[in-house]
């Protein structure tokens, strides 16, 4: 029997935290804000969360592809989103899914398409059901008559590998892990490692245009995408695989990006290349982080496409075990499967040095797991699994992942962060801590990631307080002219923002488009636009 | 006074090929046909062009933006494509614009558009005027009243200069030339040098997603736009200076490509460089075609990322000088702002060494004005200005440029060839000739550009002859899986082939959008899709 992921929290049910770092979370937060302890509110059971009869039964024909399971049916009536798992600590579920639909071909999802559309019931496609930001949670309102969860979990298998072109037609329900692993016995790999690869799938990836391991230039999943097949209540769509093409407005960028509204994606050809076997990779330090940031700017500008390239601020480097809080850290890499790195590796660094940067190990082939870049690898992929551990005890966190241009950067960076802190001390009674770290780098500017952290005074102050700190971050970044996501997507929780971000104009496009392929409305209500009389 | 373009072939009246190059021409493909030499059509003049009165006459405010000037009606009535260049040597003008409007501010476009509105003229959107698929010229058909060229050519500045981002916003009627010119004081450069680089403008290039200088990476402008501005009939839509972002489907991308039929570009930030001061290039033989295309495989996927990598088969290296008719000919260079390249061209001439290929010569700094690369490059810039001449002779050319992956291309380039070999026998009677290069590169497969060389035997044939052969290259560029066109675009002569190339309810959706940004579909009538009721 296959492993089950959590409905509480981040990864599967076997996913635990060991209680070192439990220990260490808590003891850390505990001094960070000045409490001699936390009160923990314990990991909800799936019984405790009651959920109303489904409004919808599927028909005779689709039975066997459907479950009202219990277990099934929370896991799929949330996100990963700290709001949904502040709901979920509360025992609540303002938003059930009725049905959870495991289709096995594309043509049980045609199937289940006609028949959302004939019950009028809501559909949410479901990949891995990672998304931080309410994509896969149910509309709470909305006409509909119930809400199916549509789960590609079942369509996870890579059906082709073109080694000549390097790539491979893939299902759209794999997960990150099966992928490689499918992928591995060609010699070839998609290296799209987001924070959530082993609880994402290829087609979650696309539909939130995914930010992967590639600091620069392959940053998100749209560039690695050869062609798709969306199925949409309109009918069948599949482009041309075609390494380039200036045919047109590109289709599959109107796909990529579409969070579920638009259509599910059932399959793509994604562009894989061969697995490195040249690394480089060191840390370098800088007494100021905006000389760090300086510095990545020189890096991003001269056309070494660093394979790594993230910058820490000094708190961040601390929390993730990189540094003593005295410095800011960039880790920067190479790797290539063809051709050695290190004279890149070497360029960069005196670019480093340029600005002030101190290298603290340069390193072979085994660099990335070794060192502050292992070390941070190594806590990057753990911390998501903190999040349940920290709703638990009033401690809310959150990410503001945004992109801006360098220019704007400095005072773009300090209004988010004084905006976080005023509202962090203004809601909580206490300061708060915001961080911030690059996760990709652009000739044109940065994408900074800022990691906020609160703490409430109790689990009924929660959920306002995280808004408070939330909305106050959000009117920041689209104030200073960001984008409210760079790589996370929209979803229900970041709509309002992006309802400033998107210019009216494309709004109306979209909304015709939309409406031209999901007349009824029915895909992911409430996400990106609206229908005109809404 | 500023010179003025050509109406009946390429660039300005005062680009004039020398007689040795026409008798070179001349004497080349006489050889090639067998025959002694050919009948001349005199040059047109604009007054041998017989126009009916313009259907339409601006509002008083408008009327000082506007001319009905017999020689701007002219030039503005076609396009550089082979078909309008025939039309234009036998003196017919089937579709004339009936007015050209200049504005000189964004206000001017949108009240220049506000009247066509007003009079159901169509509005055709026009920069440099160059491109060869029929984009710029009038429709012949449809409901609307009169047509109306909007000439971008007075909004060609460069507004802004962002030194520490590399960007800039800039007009979108500036042409190439102005545009280097204007950035070259702050050290910074576009780089996109499309073979109509000197008479064609950025708004152009965006619209028509132009392919450019960089073989690899950076091959489309698309890459290159940090934002837009333009203008619909609906209202004036501004997207955010981003680097990058995953805020729900790129806005940017619905524009770009989409020439003219949602809007008209007035200005954009681009995404700039340094001026490259690191050069690195050489040319590579091989005794086979196919082996050198293994080559530029490998070159593609090693992630060595050329700036140039652009092979000719062995005829059309002969042609543009490059070697004796033996050899195909690969020019492979690196370029950089911030290192030398040296050793990543040695690494590529190993790549090639592995498949055959024999370096001709490395250089240095100044190589890209030298040697066979140099060569190249001068003949690339001066191969347009012939297609007049070879019109006037009953010569005719067209270039066929797609995409497509790697492991189909052995057979699609077979079967592209064999259909166009065959159609210019069956058609002309005599054989033509069929050439291939790489224009661009991508890991998962090349964007060859096949040039086609026939001789009608009489003017009256040309035309017919012409679409002919156009007609059996593209159904084989549509039946083998290729895009029909890489970076020519769309326009009114690839249209039927883009039909059944673009999933229809991609055009469903496009459809939609173009409904709700121009409801009386007056922008480029013809190009892209058609309203429902068509």
């Amino acid at each position: 029997m296959a492993k089950r992921l959590k409905f509480w929290g981040w990864g599967y049910e076997d996913d635990v935290v060991p209680d070192s770092e439990i220990r260490w979370m808590e003891s850390t937060w505990a001094a960070r804000f000045g409490v001699q302890g936390f009160d923990v509110t314990p990991t909800p059971k799936a019984e405790e969360i009651s959920l109303p009869a489904p409004r919808v039964t599927p028909p005779a024909s689709l039975a066997s592809l459907c479950t009202t399971d219990h277990y099934e049916r929370v896991l799929h009536s949330y996100s990963k989103s700290f709001p949904d798992i502040i709901r979920v600590y509360r025992r609540e579920c303002p938003a059930p899914a009725d049905v959870v639909a495991l289709p096995r071909t594309e043509q049980d999802v045609i199937d289940l398409l006609d028949w959302c559309y004939r019950a009028n019931a809501a559909v949410i496609p479901f990949g891995g059901g990672s998304s931080v930001v309410g994509g896969v949670a149910p509309p709470a309102e909305g006409s509909h008559s119930a809400a199916v969860s549509i789960d590609l979990r079942h369509l996870g298998r890579v059906l082709e590998i073109d080694a000549v072109s390097q790539s491979a037609r893939i299902q759209a329900g794999t997960f990150g892990p099966s992928l490689e692993a499918q992928l591995k016995g060609a010699g070839l790999t998609l290296r799209h490692f987001p924070q959530s690869f082993k609880c994402s799938t290829l087609g979650g990836w696309i539909a939130t245009r995914a930010g992967g391991h590639f600091a620069t230039l392959y940053t998100h999943i749209d560039d690695l995408v050869e062609s798709l097949r969306v199925v949409t209540p309109s009918g069948v769509l599949e482009t041309r695989r075609l390494p380039g093409s200036g045919a047109g407005p590109s289709p599959d960028r109107l796909f990529i990006g579409s969070e579920g509204t638009l259509g599910i994606i059932t399959e793509a050809w994604m562009r894989l290349r061969r697995r490195p076997t040249f690394r480089a990779t060191a840390s370098v330090r800088f007494a100021d982080f905006y000389r760090g940031v300086d510095a990545v700017r020189a890096l991003s500008q001269s056309g070494l496409y660093p394979t790594n390239c993230r910058i820490l601020d000094a708190e961040e480097a601390q929390y993730n075990g990189l540094a003593d809080g005295r410095f800011s850290v960039l880790v920067v890499g190479f790797e290539s499967a063809d051709h050695p790195v290190d004279a890149a590796l070497k360029r960069a660094l005196e670019l480093c040095a340029d600005h002030g940067g101190e290298a603290e190990a340069s390193a072979g082939d085994d660099s990335h797991l070794e060192g502050a870049a292992g070390r941070w690898r190594e806590r990057f992929m753990f911390l998501p699994f903190f999040k349940e551990h920290m709703a638990a005890r009033c401690i809310f966190r959150d990410a503001y992942e945004t992109a801006i241009t360098w220019e704007r950067f400095k005072d773009f960076h300090a209004s988010i962060r004084d905006a976080g802190l005023n509202a962090l001390r203004k809601a909580t009674g206490r300061p708060g801590s915001v961080t911030c770290r690059f996760t990709h780098v652009y000739p044109d500017g940065p994408a900074p990631y800022l990691t906020f952290h609160g703490l409430s005074s109790s689990p009924e102050r929660l959920m306002q307080d995280y808004w408070t700190v939330k909305s106050a971050a959000s009117d920041a970044i689209i104030a200073g002219g960001g984008s409210i996501t760079h790589h996370h997507a929209v979803g229900r929780e970041h709509r309002r923002w992006y309802d400033r971000q998107r210019p009216e104009l494309f709004a109306r496009a979209l909304r015709s488009a939309k409406q031209a392929l999901d007349p009824k409305w029915l895909l992911n209500p409430g996400l990106l636009v609206d229908p005109e009389t809404a």
